[in-house]
């Protein structure tokens, strides 16, 4: 269990000041701090087809980018080299556990856990992202420098995919050490440079664009075959001239599109399956046989702790204390009586659910079977 | 050229009282009617790869429906089937002209021209569509009956792939004889019943669902590399459960979504993009070797005339009278300054261009340039 040490800050008065504002240090976050990975096991984490890495390399001022996998990394020499490592907490439960003290901001805002993996002078160079993100720093020190949103700053690509920017005005300039956390908010310039071998965690959040948001209500049609109201014209007058579009025409496209923006009942439907969606390949943990849902609830009795898979994202959305919850696991809806919030706060809220928690599953039927199919589906396993 | 002829009703009235309303005989619509193609010409193009056709057939009660291309027909017998090709106003100039008496309602409205040769007691069944249609009786004589709406309709599924309804009441009982024309609005059940060969031409409409729409516009930020505005919550407070999507999210997102959709800048792009793309392939009448736009200000001057492909879908918007005009083409965007709406108007509202009108097309340079390139494309075509 790493916890969040803001100092003399709430996490109310961090949130009032800094979340998508301005960027902080926050010296020591991470008190007494250990790494859940050391700089080997991520390098074997790069080294699998299915996880997404990248190295970015220096040297003499030539910027360079290679997509993993990587067979090895002797090629790459003793410094001016980054390797860095998508969607750790997918497939490293110890990582994963990283993300947890940043739950303050709800699960759906939060993307995935990045770790970066330094030779001295490494980097990726001065750049900014659409993104809030937090910096760990984990063994090693880096020498970062953060700044504030500056327009004037101008976009660089000194490599066809690598995107920089020009030198930008620091309003942080810190040397961080092991627990050290940098708070970044979107659009704020940064750059950190390896003084030695070291080790970055970037906790980072989803903020789906407008695209995003008309893509997922576009699906959802798609999904359940809905085609909505068609264009209807039953009041229209001759065509003056038969090749033009009309303000009356257009005004009716927008308000058929603003009609169905405008349900209610879709909205968090759509929009809790696009939000759960994962973005990187899920590590199933799939047991073959299948169990049976006694066996579940045996289980159960026994005591056993239950883990969700790392990156796995479950969301609940509930209207009022009368309106059925519906329950959004990796894109897929669940819809569960009203009666049932425990049950869908037990698996939203908790990574981990303890022998206590899990009792709750055996109080009937619908909650074991639930359960079960979700332990089937390689959702939940069970850790202990 | 096909002229309409509505009897005592003027085009106004037919608006105002049949149009998207209820059904109407209109009994010798085209009088001394010739049809512009023979049943050996349709059941040629029901032989080619490119164009969509269908056989519809019922023996003994037993529907069968197989898609073309079609080598013979002798298989299907002298009697109880019907063959539908598509779009056969992108293959044939002399049948697109029955769209033209169509053309008081906006280009964009019309979707294409179906051909049908029916055998005896030939007939695709008792069904209803989503779209307004005129159908047109060509030689030979056909049974037709129309409904009104009827929500006690019940679906039918007599093959996997033909959609019928349950017996309806109808309010239009006739044999229709070459030139008749029957106007059925969407929803209405119809059902056609060959009493010997006979040939019907069906002008169909276009009427966007709010899911094309959608798509629609999607596609545009797609095109235009449009992301817009991020999820952003600078005001968020700690969540007290993290698993929970909250109404305020949820809020924001479909604000997000009401800003794009608002957004009247983009509106008439991705509408007129949307609503001219081709659905069923085009003739494409490209030149080869490409015209220099010398060549064509020659034949210009020298009196030729031109003719636009069939099923070319081309339209213009011009918000007022100092705006941009946008000229729709296929899908494509061309930008002409305000004072060009001649130029839109020529390309977009007429089918084939006197060499007249041809004249305003060397009053520029840009011009000759802008049809040389619809030329080159294989768009526009010199026909004398
Ligand atoms: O670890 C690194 O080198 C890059 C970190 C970073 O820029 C980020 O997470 O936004
Ligand atoms: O011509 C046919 O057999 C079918 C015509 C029809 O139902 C239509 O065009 O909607
Ligand atoms: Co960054
Ligand atoms: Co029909």
């Amino acid at each position: 269990m790493y916890q969040l040490n803001l100092g003399s800050l709430s996490i109310d008065e961090f949130l009032c000041e800094y979340w998508q504002k301005k960027p902080l240090l926050i010296k020591a976050g991470f008190q007494q701090f250990s790494d859940p990975l050391s700089a080997d096991e991520l390098a074997g984490l790069a080294q699998e087809e299915e996880i997404e890495s990248r190295i970015v390399s220096c040297t003499e001022k030539n910027w360079d980018m290679q997509t993993g996998p990587f067979e090895d990394f002797s090629a790459f020499g003793a410094q001016g080299w980054t390797l860095l490592v998508q969607a750790v907490d997918h497939w490293h439960p110890e990582a994963a556990k990283l993300l947890d003290p940043f739950r303050f901001i709800p699960n759906w805002r939060i993307d995935d856990l990045m770790v970066s993996f330094s030779t001295p002078g490494g980097g990726v160079g001065p750049h900014l992202d659409q993104y809030d993100v937090f910096i760990i720093q984990g063994e090693g020190k880096r020498h970062w420098r953060v700044g504030m949103p500056d327009t004037s700053l101008k976009q660089l690509c000194p490599h066809p995919r690598l995107l920089q920017i020009s030198p930008f005005k620091d309003c942080i300039d810190v040397i961080t050490e092991p627990g050290d956390i940098l708070y970044i908010p979107p659009g704020c310039p940064h750059d950190g440079i390896s003084l030695e071998n070291s080790l970055n965690y970037s906790v980072g959040f989803r903020a789906p664009a407008q695209k995003d948001l008309l893509t997922g209500l576009a699906d959802h049609l798609v999904d359940h075959d809905i085609s909505g109201k068609r264009f209807a014209d039953n009041s229209r007058s001759v065509a003056t001239s038969v090749g033009a579009i009309t303000d009356a025409d257009l005004q009716q496209a927008q308000q058929l599109l603003q009609q169905l923006v405008a349900d209610n009942t879709m909205l968090p439907q759509w929009f809790g399956s696009l939000i759960t969606r994962a973005k990187h390949e899920l590590d199933l943990n799939e047991p073959d046989p299948h169990y049976g849902s006694d066996e579940i609830a045996e289980y159960l009795q026994e005591g056993s702790v239950l883990s969700r898979i790392g990156g796995l994202r479950c969301c609940y959305y509930q209207q009022n204390a009368a309106s059925d919850i519906l329950l959004f696991i990796n894109g897929d809806q669940i819809t569960l009586p009203a009666n049932e919030l425990t049950t869908a706060q037990l698996l939203a809220d908790f990574t981990e659910l303890t022998s206590t928690q899990n009792q709750h599953f055996i109080g009937s039927d619908e909650r074991t079977m639930l359960l079960t199919s979700l332990i089937n589906q390689g959702y939940w396993y069970f850790s202990e």
